[in-house]
């Protein structure tokens, strides 16, 4: 399928989208930690994406995606490609509408992220694990039943979605020196400069970015957009490609971006989940590694951060734990 | 020792109580689930004290006990008995004064809980496991450091510092039909009978009681304090013997029990872990687990849950939810 260029979102867009989304999400908590800000160096605004619908910001994309619809085109349903947040994420906001809902997914995907995304009353289509069946697949179902494409980072009005998670930070900690999100596709990254842009400019934005999978960083340093990378990072959330639209918009915007390792990113999520009680990601936990692991940079500053998501595979907790104090306690 | 019988706190105390830890404590938010409300039948309102100050409610009482001294008092230090919640939470609020805090901790107490007294600037004093033992040495500290005793859940000012955690969630959600929390010693049963009778009279108050320490539970039927059982329940913040100022004020209040067997309240804890994104402690979970237990009661209703600590031992977890489903998927 080829889809027509999408236009790019403005603040405009993301204060509409907050009101569209509105009686769907949830205003996530903006949660304080001295123990956190202590071992920081600086004063951290945990913006608790965990606590969204869905366990992600995820759902303020997909909700807005969703609502934008005419009537005409929301009766066709919705289609697209994720066995992971963004696919649970449109399914629920599918039925918030009462909307159908069709997810394309690899085969080989794991079955319990499979059977949530089936919980939200989504319709499964199985494919080959590669881009190209899965470019294929999304369009027969377009084609068979005349439902939208709603693309997880590129579309514009997910973008825009996205951003509201900022937007509430800054209204809920006014003149925050610097905001700091995670980047995968840069959906979340793309709608937070606009936020940004848009109602506090002089805040400057950080991108986190997994070491095995830092093609954004690369890409704004070259000045071009670079697709040519095989991700290695447990941030399963952070693996895709920076899109070009996102490219465009975080390279007008001046993004910067910290490259973190996995193993700063297991010991911010340890640290999330002792000091803040909260589970999070390691797609998540990034943000907060990325602060610790550049001080300097941080020092003192009022910090905003969005923990984006909280569906942890709890398998593999244990070993991400190991070693880990057994009495956990907050401050 | 023989402390003055206490005099019984009343919602003026809880007022006061809320200015005066307003500067030190956080406001926890209240987090609503739709999953929760389906699995429940009701409208649960969940106020999320995991993520107060050191993990737990407790900080509350201890904190209003501390700022209630003079300051010649207060130069003498606080003194209390407990390696749970209670003794971190004092050792906390004592640091926000800059005074003193002695902790009597019996031999075989777990190490990590003891560090983490510790680590909040507490002095620990070792003794035998028995309550004779304790209670000698909290008289010996005293005497020797003039130390102020605060009790975890017979003093008055811990009662109406536990309060406020039912006046805020009732100020967050007006006209709740009914509050859940959890008793033990019965600090929090108590405070929160006193708010509720003062902001919110037709609220019913539902205590939750592990029913292998259900001694709540057989006093309020006999309307005596009975003191003979061995506890025998995972909730190891529940363990305690229901104080007598705490007996008379919930009988007057006409608090019901809910008695919840453990298997329920490890089925709640993994349902708010999975759905509410919330690490809570098994003495937490139970008053969740309550509610389910008991459908009818209530069914349709507006439920105000007291979630009240998130300190639980990593090392138990996967045990605690071995056989759970592998993603955690909130709604």
């Amino acid at each position: 399928m080829n889809p027509a260029p999408t236009p790019h979102p403005g603040f405009d867009d993301i204060l509409a989208a907050a009101a569209r989304i509105a009686p769907h999400a949830h205003a996530t908590p903006v949660l304080r930690s001295r123990t956190l800000d202590a071992l920081a160096g600086c004063e951290l605004h945990l913006k608790a994406e965990p606590l969204q619908r869905t366990g992600a910001f995820k759902f303020r994309g997909a909700c807005n995606a969703v609502w934008s619809l005419t009537d005409a085109e929301a009766a066709r349903g919705v289609v697209t490609h994720s066995s992971g947040n963004h696919g649970a994420a449109l399914a629920l906001a599918a039925r918030t509408r009462g909307i159908a809902c069709h997810v394309v997914v690899p085969e080989g995907a794991v079955a319990a992220k499979l059977a949530a995304i089936e919980a939200y009353g989504a319709t499964l289509h199985h494919c080959a694990p590669t881009i190209a069946a899965r470019e294929a697949m999304c369009a027969q179902v377009q084609v068979d039943t005349g439902a939208e494409l709603v693309h997880p980072y590129t579309d514009p009005r997910v973008m825009a979605g996205q951003g509201t998670a900022v937007l509430e930070l800054l209204a809920h900690s006014p003149g925050l020196d610097v905001v700091v999100v995670p980047v995968g596709g840069g959906g979340l990254a793309a709608g937070s400069a606009i936020a940004i842009a848009g109602a506090s400019p002089t805040t400057e934005l950080v991108l986190a970015e997994p070491a095995g999978a830092a093609e954004t960083h690369a890409s704004l340093a070259a000045g071009e957009r670079l697709t040519e990378f095989v991700p290695d990072t447990i941030c399963d959330g952070l693996r895709g490609t920076l899109g070009a639209p996102n490219f465009d918009l975080l390279r007008a915007h001046g993004a910067q971006v910290v490259v973190v390792d996995d193993d700063a990113t297991v010991h911010a999520m340890r640290l999330l989940w002792q000091r803040a009680k909260l589970l999070v990601e390691p797609s998540s936990a990034i943000a907060l590694a990325a602060v610790l692991a550049e001080p300097a940079r941080f020092a003192g500053k009022r910090v905003g951060i969005i923990l984006s998501g909280g569906n942890v595979d709890a398998d593999a907790l244990p070993t991400l734990f190991a070693g880990t104090s057994a009495t956990f306690r907050k401050e």
